[in-house]
């Protein structure tokens, strides 16, 4: 057996064979980037979603596993601030193809209109007992503007797009069997939508790029403990978070008391979120939060600090406590 | 439930949802291809590998595995005569990652790098029970050399690359444990090795695009039966084989006689021998000989000829047999 950081560093040891002018950026990043000619890069990113692993269908509705098949890997084009635009899809089955399929492809499809991406290639086997999906994207950057997770400078302002924590809190409340989907007036819906059905914010990515404000970016998929872990690592720096400054909203709050859970938790640990990590000046901090509300009318977080040395460290109370990389383990499930 | 024909339909419908300048042929060929610029297209293909439905682990050695998971890839993008250029790799694993992987990753990083083709991206994920293997590649070609499978015209010279039926020999002598891979003298080693580490016919697939003296090309890798069945349907074309043209091998005979099978079977429906298969104008016969000895030193077989109407037809003693789509399915394992 080897341990799955040890295949990390085998698939990058291979990957590290071969490099030519072609290859901008490869294994570490959330797409990986390689030349389309003078001004342009091209981004690559895949996703394997496994049953019983990554999804569940006793409560994610196959419409609503469509979206979001397509979404995680749109997400990560976003984190690049990259422009989508093709998509192969690739599904095993074991046995014969579930009448549910019809729905999931209309979910798949319908996001990617969306975000104007093409569906350029499809493939389906005969699985052995899993049902695995696996999406690939293809997207575009000026180069100029394409955003890598590294960056990071000291002294930088460290930035969340939205509240942590709702997809963690709607996966308990799903597999608690909490939430009444059917049932709009249903007070979790917030969070089990967060978790069912995440938004890619492509948009938003792309104007963040541009605006070359943002010195380092990614998406949250992992909790911002082990994300923001990876950026910090990528840019050879530290980072403090301050937990007061992280938004909480009333609904988490209320779900952590019914489910007797730390809502801090779900805000750091929590996966999922597909909610834009990045970090920018302090002094660009009125020009952001400006293109923030002008494109989507909505607001960003600033919740922490860049800083020397390494670590990722939630402050509170005076207290400060090592966070780095405890959040949600894709691989442990 | 729903057929794999119906699968396939739906994917195609929802595929058929958004067109634009930027695709060229999506679902329905050996890659998707897609506009790069002005005078190169982007070459996307994507394949799945299971275990126990697409490899067995029993008789494949890891380092073999990882070549072939290469290799069929690369045969997609040899097929539209493209120059392969990154790679993605996705693997699930359930459990912890074996110790074997490291020799995968040794035969599939090999095959890469003798393809001038760098892995960019890696993923590993925690799968449930089965071991599952993605494989996306990225391809260029010139726009004015890309090869289709549509395209044959009536009359037109049906060429294979090599002979067919090794890796489907290959296959049946491994599940009989009747094969010693160890042994370099093992007579069956050559068919061994047609279904163990198929060879990706990269540099021919580039030469006879480049040519422009063929009008339709693919790969075998569901047998000659269904594969031209495949070719003749997107040219709105028929085709009749010669069974007595086809080139068979004395240790096919050989091992078909132990096996108590028919060679001509192997030959015409068996999957996975990932030689190219393409149609030509009769009176380019020659010039077309002369580049593949030229490039290779080997041969190429002409096998039958383009017709009009449709059906692939097996002609042998004056009997004529339609054979169409009776090759090996992928779906059925």
């Amino acid at each position: 057996m080897i341990s799955e950081r040890e295949c990390i560093e085998l698939i990058q040891r291979y990957a590290a064979v071969q490099k030519n002018e072609y290859l901008v950026k490869g294994i570490g990043d959330d797409c990986a980037v390689i030349k389309k000619d003078e001004t342009d890069h091209l981004l690559l990113t895949t996703d394997t979603l496994v049953e019983g692993v990554h999804f569940n269908l006793d409560w994610h509705p196959p419409y609503l596993l469509g979206r979001k098949s397509a979404s995680v890997n749109l997400s990560d084009i976003a984190a690049m601030g990259g422009r989508p635009k093709a998509c192969l899809l690739s599904v095993a089955f074991p046995g014969s193809v579930p009448s549910w399929f019809e729905d999931f492809m209309k979910g798949f499809s319908d996001v990617l209109v969306e975000h104007d991406t093409l569906l350029v290639g499809g493939d389906t086997v005969k699985g052995h007992h899993d049902i695995v999906i696996t999406v690939t994207l293809v997207g575009e950057t000026d180069k100029k503007h394409t955003c890598y997770r590294a960056g990071a400078q000291p002294g930088d302002t460290i930035w969340v797009s939205g509240p942590l924590g709702s997809a963690a809190a709607g996966l308990s409340l799903c597999q608690k069997g909490l939430c009444d989907l059917s049932d709009p007036a249903d007070k979790w819906q917030q969070l089990v939508k967060a978790h069912l059905d995440p938004e890619p914010l492509v948009s938003l990515g792309k104007a963040l790029a541009k605006s070359g404000l943002v010195r380092a970016m990614m998406d949250i998929s992992d909790g911002l403990a082990t994300d923001l872990a990876h950026l910090c690592k990528a840019g050879g720096v530290g980072a403090e978070i301050q937990q007061d400054l992280l938004p909480i909203s009333e609904t988490l709050e209320q779900a952590a008391a019914q489910l007797q859970t730390d809502a801090i938790d779900w805000i750091v640990k929590g996966g999922e979120d597909y909610q834009l990590l990045f970090t920018a000046k302090p002094s660009d901090e009125r020009k952001l939060r400006q293109l923030v509300t002008d494109l989507t009318g909505g607001e960003i977080f600033a919740v922490g600090r860049i800083i020397e040395g390494q670590g990722v460290y939630l402050c509170h109370n005076g207290k400060r406590e090592d966070i780095s990389y405890q959040g949600y383990d894709h691989f442990q499930g």
